[in-house]
This record gives structure tokens, C-alpha cells and sequence, in this order.
């Protein structure tokens, strides 16, 4: 099984807050945000294993700064680590400013896909090679929160 | 102001699982589940503040077993904890066997809310009073996560 | 076949009406508010049959009072009445103050459900076992509305 | 204030009954259905009025043959009669066999419509002129159900 | 295989624009028109093919007034002319002042559908004999179109 | 005002083909993947222009290979020309293997996007410097299709 690099599953979506997305005080509904993410996250994951992944769950998911009805909003996501059978990617959600193209970080999400076969049990999935610095850092970090999630378990 | 208890935040909101909703696999899509889980939340933490509240992040949330098309989901959402201007809410999603009344918990999450007020800065929130065993052993978990997340951001 | 009682129906459902849900003069559009009554009802008349029910008929559904963007709107429903292969099905929705928890009626609705088996043919339904006297005046109210359309039709 | 005749307020809307419109069995839902029946008869009653008019109520909607995935289905929409300050509007849903033009009546239903002043008000609404003998009889039939409802309110 | 007229394939569905239509300067959302022109169309198509006509090109969709929150839109399609194995249909979208009936044209636009067989391959399509100097001129003029993009392509 | 390169415009957008997003027979609704072009497509005029752009045409749009449910989309647009008040812009969606990488064109599209100011009025867009061979013969093919609709006009 072929390792993969971050950058091989770096995954780009582009939306536009249209009122469909917002809530009664015109930014953008959380759930709408959260199915946005859920999309972008689940192919970077797709691209990992190379196969379907699924959500197994939301670690954390951050709303920094608000997305308003016109905004545009840039969501990235890759995979930070690859453990036996799971992953966990992060995607962030901006907000590009099409004068200038500056951006604002609006969210900040991780999440954990499962490789699951067709029996429905977990397949191994294949290894991540970090090529950066930062995607090295990111790894370590991963697995730190996840050492951190299984003694909390014990 | 007053203070609330946990069972006076207590929400439900029932959906049926609809092609709508579904993924490629024929359960239902991780965006959408994520999307009820919000509005069930938002009324949580809006009956214990008693004006709008803001999601402010997902902190946990685990898929446990699939919903698949034309299960029925009983989402339920209460406030865990209050603390100064912010709120943890907790929603379970569970899958109902019509015939037997029998539950199966599918997801489990915890969101924190804010109580912003028209200037966009954070009010007070009205303090929780347990009542039971359960709601009290719940307050001290969510107090517990809240000492640890604000430790770790040192 | 074991009865019922119009409480083991109960199902409730809330909402929150968002700008995706509205008309152009900012209030839940009727069509919106139908599909919530609808699956809200549909979940009450299930729990009745104990397996799924189709939606036969509206027999009546009166807008009282407009649901406004950013209400949050309560659906109730339960079974009124239960006839040889069909039920009747009441749903309202109250717009809840989640300042004072004052609720006020908005939609008052009356469904017919059929319990339908796998070759399409309509099965028994189980019998309903009023409890409370507001049970027992609901369940004779549904009785001669069905009389009354029955002779209709004659 | 110029009389209409129903032709004049005619309405049609074609529908393809999509996945994303279906439940769990592979019929068109009730309340998709519902939500198309509301958007043509709401036209039909503005195309009466010259002006905005609001669902009031739905006096009766039959779902006597399913609409499954794939098919075409056609909605008609007419007033049947105009009374001070509301009007009955009558719409059909059939489904089309494209291969001959044979159409199968699937729902038949019946609205209220008010007509709501910018203040709130129900403003008077023009007069109905039926043409041919089906108009005459469906107007008749409409005040007569008028008379029964305002009798049994009393 | 009996030719149809141009008559025979009018289609017409009506729409109201709300706001989950909207872009985020209130008027319709480009891609929810088009999604509008794309079933009105291929109901069009279906009606002259006697089964189901797949889109295979957008050849021209032109925006020329806009529709706002709150208008009424009136869709019609039909066929242009009919090929060996596919047809040109057009769609057009009115704005209708419902005081006065006046029309506006919003939208004009003119695809090409393909009577796909069940095995994926394109089949004869029925002939088209227009009876209007309008539908013989429309007829004319879709087959040059179609001579000049044959004649491009080489 | 700055001129821009193709590659400073460039937009993509995942999508996963849902069965919401399906037609009867399992493809993606042509209506759907219009809507996901207009909005991919629009923020690459946006990224041009430095502000909205609104969509005036769509110039072609062929479905050259179908969607299926569950499969990767992969949108990308990008300015091929600027002219005095509008933009052509190009959009691809491509279905892509996850297990290899490989991509394939399922709809190739062109549309053209005007700089509408406040007041509705066209205003100026900056020009255009393609950097590579591709760049600068999309850029005369534009050019020249622009002539010949101008010159078919007359």
C-alpha cells in the first residue's frame, strides 16, 4: 500500500453564503457550515485511502469569526495523520476578500475518518509521509491528542 | 436572572431519515445529522438563556451507529453546564424501532454557545441548577473539560 | 394486537425558522410548515402502527397565527382516533417566547394515515385506549367528523 | 374592482419527482408534494387578487394514487369561488404517461387564500364570473361547503 | 413513429422566487433558474420523445431582466426541431405582474436533449411538423444553428 | 486598475454526488450541476473584478460523460478573456478516481459574467494577461467567438 503525502490529499472548495445558508441574523447557519465541511474533509480522506471513508467523528470545530450572506467562503482540507484503520483531517474555512485577497480564518475543524470495507469493518489505511515542517508538526500533534483520547478512555 | 435547570432546556426534535439525506452508501449523510444536531442544540441553549445563542464550537461529536433510509432519529439537546457567557449543550441522536419502542444511541455531541448580545459582545448567562444525580455528575464532567481545554490552551 | 394510548404517540419536533424556510414578507412559507406537519405526524401515526403509515388525506390545516425568521416553532402530534385500516392524526404548532416559555398556537392540523402493507393493501391498525377526558373528547370529535364525511359521500 | 373568470386564473406547473423528493419507499413525499400544491395555488389566488394572498388554511388534500421517482407530474390550479375577503382555490396533481398523454388523477386539494393588506388586514377581493357549466357547479359547491363550516362553527 | 407538433410539447411550470432562491443581492440565484429551465425542458423533450430525453448541452441561456424576491415566474418550453436523435427544446422565463398580467421576458435559453435507450445509445427521435409561421421559422432557424456547430466542429 | 492572470482566478470546488442530487436514473440531475457551475464560476469573475459579478450568459454547456452517485466531482473555473464591462469564464468538472488519481471531463462550460455597479450600470473589469501558450489561445478563442456573436447580432 502506497503512502501518501499531505499534499496529495489537500482537497479545495469554493461556496458563496447565499440567504439559503443563513440563519435569522445573516451569517451562516452552523449546520449548513458543518455539511460544507463534512464534504471538503470526507474527500481529502477519499483521497488518502484512495476509497470511500466515512465520518467517524467531529473533534473539534472552532467558529472563529462569522461568515455573512456574500461572503466567499474558502474551505481546504488534508489529512494531519494515519493510524491503523482511521485518519484525522483538519479543514479550515476562510473568508476571501476578492478586492485584495486577503483572507480570515472563520473555522478551524478536525475530524476522524474510518476506512470501512464492504463487510463493514475497518480496513488499514495507508501510511502518511509529511514532506514539510509544518505537516510534520502537524502530525505530531495528532497523534498526541489521539495518545490523549485513548487514556481518557481507560 | 434566573437560574435554570437542565430539564427545563430539554428539546426534542424527530426526523425521518430521507433519500434526501442519504449518502451513496444509503445511510444517512454526516453534514445533514450535523445540521439537525445544530438547530436541536441552538433551541437548548436558547431556552436556558432565553434569547438566541450563538454556536461557538462543536467539541465532540461521535457517530456510534448508523442511520440508514426510513429510520426514524429522536434527537434530544439539554444544557450540561453554564458557565460566565458561555453554555456546553449536549445532543444524542438515537434511532427508534417503531414497532418494539426500543433506542439505539447513534450519535453523541457536545456544542458550547454563546450568549452575544446586539453588539456582537457576550452577555451573562443564567446559572444551572442540577437536579438530579445524573445532571449533577454531568455539570462536573463539562466543568472538568472546560478546566482542561483552557489549561491546555497555556 | 396490542392498543395504544394517544401519549405513547407523542412525538414532537422543533424547529427554527430560518430565511431558507420563508415567503417574501419574511414568514414561514405554508409549504414549509406543511412537510414539518407532515413528518412530525407521520412519526406519531408509526408509533401508533408500530410500522410505517402513508399519508392518506389533510383533513384540515388552519394557519392561526404567522411564524416569523428566527421563531422557534414547537410541533406536537398525537394519534385522535384509530378507525379499521386508518388513523386520525392531530399536529399543531406553537411559536414558542423562549424569554417567559409562553407559547402561542400558529397551525392547527387533522391527518389521515393508512397503515399499507408490503403489497399495498391496507392492514388493521391497532386499537387507541383514551386515557384523559380531553383523549376521550378528541377520540368521539374524530369519530363523527368520520361519520359525517362517510354520509357525504353517500 | 374588475370580476375574473377562473379561466383567467389558471395556473400549471410541471414537476419531474426527482430522489431528493421521495421517501423512503420511492413515492413522492407528502410534504414535497404539498410544498408544490401551496406555490400553484398561492399563483393561481394572486393571479385572482392582482396581489399577494396568504395560505389560510387547506381545506381538504387527497393523495389518491402515488407519484413514484421518474414520473411527470402536473399541477392545475383554480379558484373555485371568491368570497368578501378569501377565495377557494382548487389544485390537481396528475401524473402524465408521456409515451400516450393519459393522465391519473394523484391528488386533488383545496386552500383558503386570504387577502392581506400591508397593515394586516384582509382587503375585499374582486368578484369570481364562472363561464362554463363546471364553473358554475364548482362555485356552488365551494359556498355551500362555506355555509356548512360557518354553521358548524357556531 | 407518429411526428408530434411543436404545440404538443408546450410545457409550463410556475414559480415563485423566495428567498432560498436568492443571491445575496435578492434577486434569483443564477443557478437556480437554470436548475428551473432544465426540468421544464426536458418535460418538453419527454412530451415529444414519449419517454425520457437526456440533457446533452446548454447551447445558449441568456439573463435579460432580473427576477426578484416575491415575483412570480412563468416558465414555458417547447420543441424547436427535431434531428436524427436529438432536438432543440427553448425555454423561456417571464416575470408576471399579476395586476395587470403583463410579462416580462427574465430568461431565454435553448438546449439539446438526447432520447438515450436503455442500453446508453442515442435512438431515432419522432419527426417535429410545426403549424405557425413562427414554429417554421423557429424550426429554420434551430437547423442552421445546427448546421453552422456541425460545420465549426470540423 | 490592476490587470489579472488566469491562474490569479482560478477556483475549485468538490463536490460528492449525493442521491439529493440524482435523477431518476442514478446520474446527476443537470439542474444541480449547473447550479455548482454558476457558483464556481462566479467566484472566478468575483476574483477578476475585485467585487460581484453577475452571470449574463451562458454561452455552452456540454455534458460529455455522466455523474454517477458517489462520485467525486471536481469544479474549476478560470477567466479565458476580459472584455470592456464582461468576462468569459470557463468551467470544467471532471470526475476523478480516487484509487488513481485519474480524472475525467464530464461537462465543459463557458459563461459570461458582467461588472454590474451599485446602480446597475456595467462598469469597466480589468484586463486580462495570459502567461502561458494555453492561456493566450483560450484568450483568442474567446476573442473570437465574442466577434462572431456581435457580428451575428447585426
Amino acid at each position: 500500500m502506497k503512502t501518501r503525502t499531505p499534499r496529495e490529499t489537500l482537497t479545495e472548495k469554493i461556496e458563496i453564503v447565499l440567504p439559503q445558508h443563513a440563519n435569522a441574523i445573516g451569517t451562516a447557519f452552523g449546520g449548513t457550515v458543518m455539511s460544507w465541511i463534512d464534504i471538503c474533509a470526507a474527500v481529502a480522506a477519499q483521497r488518502h485511502c484512495g476509497r470511500v471513508a466515512v465520518t467517524a467523528s467531529v473533534d473539534a470545530l472552532d467558529f472563529l469569526s462569522p461568515l455573512r450572506v456574500g461572503d466567499v467562503a474558502v474551505l481546504r482540507a488534508w489529512v494531519n495523520a494515519a493510524f491503523r484503520t482511521s485518519l484525522e483531517v483538519e479543514c479550515v474555512v476562510e473568508r476571501e476578500d476578492t478586492a485584495t485577497g486577503a483572507r480570515v480564518l472563520c473555522v478551524d475543524a478536525r475530524l476522524t475518518f474510518v476506512n470501512l470495507g464492504e463487510d463493514g469493518k475497518p480496513l488499514p489505511v495507508p501510511g502518511l509521509t509529511p514532506e514539510t515542517d509544518e505537516e510534520h508538526a502537524r502530525r505530531e500533534a495528532a497523534e498526541r491528542r489521539r495518545a490523549a483520547r485513548l487514556s481518557a478512555r481507560k
